[in-house]
């Protein structure tokens, strides 16, 4: 039996930059039976990722704005509790665009059935779900590792940035870790296998540390914070080198975009490429990216960490949680079931 | 009969940015008969080119600088007037990087022999030359353009620029250029067959007249200038654009680099490509390149305009012309034979 309210994490107010707890309300809605080609999910566990600030921002971006007043948008994982799709049984464990709330409605679209029911669902979410496959597609497809490259990336400790850096070692690369504060960088080396980490907010000039672990030069850039990291980064590309654009957390707002030293020269000395990509547009190869991702997770070559939130009311406050740095490791909230 | 002495263009001090004439000295050296596996070419025409900056910068390059003292660097074409090199023979037409002098004496390494001798010698600096494979590997191989495309590009008068948007035109694509000037823009217009060109000198908003021009974005971005020119185009992009980054024409010194607004976001929200490049890499696939060109000459597919100065002496100011935007086409210095 469904019961008759769900609640949901809703947008209030449109944010400008960074969303707050104060651009969002928690409220009830009605929950109905599934309509013919519906089905119902109980959701277990809520994403909180740094996209979901450009998903309720006006500024241009690759996806609509949540509109106000509407379910804050968000990858979930749950159970098909109620169903009349022919697709989908009660008890399957599925992931999509579910939204920050108790229970979805939904008629399938982007929905995926989780295959890896070996592991634990959540991971669904991070390491096997858009965070994984972000720093799959991008470290693979745009950056393009060579046995022996050097692999620079920035948010090392984070959930994209932990398995860049795995994954460029299981690529035979050398991984550099770039992360903020001491206990980051320690996880970045011991929990991670980087072979080095450079604590960011430790180094009184960050391009020379940079310098100093890439004496050759690095190959790939992973870039999850543009701004000062990146200008640091920049400045010792070697030849060739790719620059995978991935987010861009150390800039708060874009409405004006911020000033910083142009990149045109470093491109054209170093015949080095720059490119952005979002992960939405390899959603065709979500299967290949899972299936190798989930190997790599049983073998034990990649590892991740979670950072937990329980309960609905820790939503609002969830995303700017991130951007001040709160957590280590992948962030979810886990709904009581 | 070899005349005993050789005139000179040597570089007599260090510029930092932009080489003027008082960074150079005319100066005679004596004029020996080749030794041997060497050869004696008379040069014809000098080449002059922005990227001449680079070359005698002291700042990290793709090439060494030129030492002081030293004759300068350059492209230039000319016949081959004593030879003992097994090769080369008196008469035959030979270009290269022979530097700015009357006479040039070499073992041959990196001189061509001239196989388009139906076509005016002029043409292998320009058009055929290092101009003209620029623009053909830098808009075919990075900005892979494909029909229907819009392809921008900046300095669009120029001898880049120019080839950049026939080609352009020449692949299906709908070609825009910007550049300074009535007359320039005319003549992107008129003698290369652009379907717009914008005056960023008569544009109070460029950026507006970019997206005017471009109301679906822009595909390629060629880009030549680096500066507020491309802070505007790169506000246009479309989904997937490849920006090629050949000059920074824009840019007086890089050293501090300029500040300018951030790329990144573009490049994220477009997932679209930044990419740096020099002709001299592309230079195994000379042949190719000189071959389909000198056929779209010969159609009449593919204009171009020179400016020629006349004698050695109109050498050190050459190139600070070319960023005061002196010339209409291709700048020469012609020798008198």
């Amino acid at each position: 039996m469904l019961p008759k309210t769900n609640r949901q994490v809703r947008l209030a107010s449109r944010p400008v930059g960074i969303p707050e707890a104060r651009h969002f309300e928690i409220a009830e809605a009605p929950l109905a039976e599934p309509r013919e080609r519906e089905f119902v999910v109980r959701n277990s566990f809520l994403s909180v990722d740094p996209a979901m600030r450009g998903w309720v921002n006006a500024a241009q971006n690759y996806a609509t704005p949540v509109g106000i007043g509407e379910v804050m948008r968000s990858y979930s994982v749950g159970e098909v509790v109620a169903s009349r799709h022919p697709a989908f049984q009660e008890g399957d464990k599925v992931t999509g665009q579910l939204g920050w709330q108790d229970y979805a409605t939904t008629s399938g679209g982007g929905v995926r059935k989780v295959r890896d029911t070996d592991l634990p669902l959540s991971l669904q979410l991070g390491v096997l779900g858009l965070n994984g496959r972000t720093a799959y597609f991008g470290l693979l497809d745009l950056g393009q590792p060579r046995p022996g490259d050097t692999v620079v990336v920035s948010t090392a400790a984070g959930s994209v940035g932990s398995a860049v850096g795995q994954i460029a070692k299981l690529m035979g690369c050398r991984a550099v870790g770039i992360a903020g504060g001491a206990e980051k960088v320690r996880l970045c080396r011991e929990a991670f296998g980087f072979d080095a980490a450079i604590d960011y907010k430790a180094e009184a000039e960050l391009a020379s540390a940079v310098g100093a672990t890439c004496p050759a030069g690095l190959n790939v850039y992973y870039d999850n914070t543009s701004g000062a990291i990146s200008d640091a980064v920049m400045q010792h590309l070697a030849v060739g080198a790719r620059v995978v654009i991935c987010g861009t957390a150390s800039v708060a707002s874009w409405d004006p975009p911020p000033l910083g030293p142009r990149v045109e020269r470093h491109l054209l000395v170093k015949r080095a490429r720059m490119q952005g990509f979002v992960a939405f547009d390899f959603e065709h190869r979500t299967d290949e990216a899972v299936a190798r991702l989930a190997a790599w997770v049983r073998e034990g070559k990649l590892r991740y960490r979670e950072d937990i939130l329980d309960g609905l009311e820790a939503c609002p406050d969830a995303i700017a949680g991130l951007y001040r740095g709160d957590n280590l490791g992948k962030r979810l909230i886990r709904l009581a079931q």
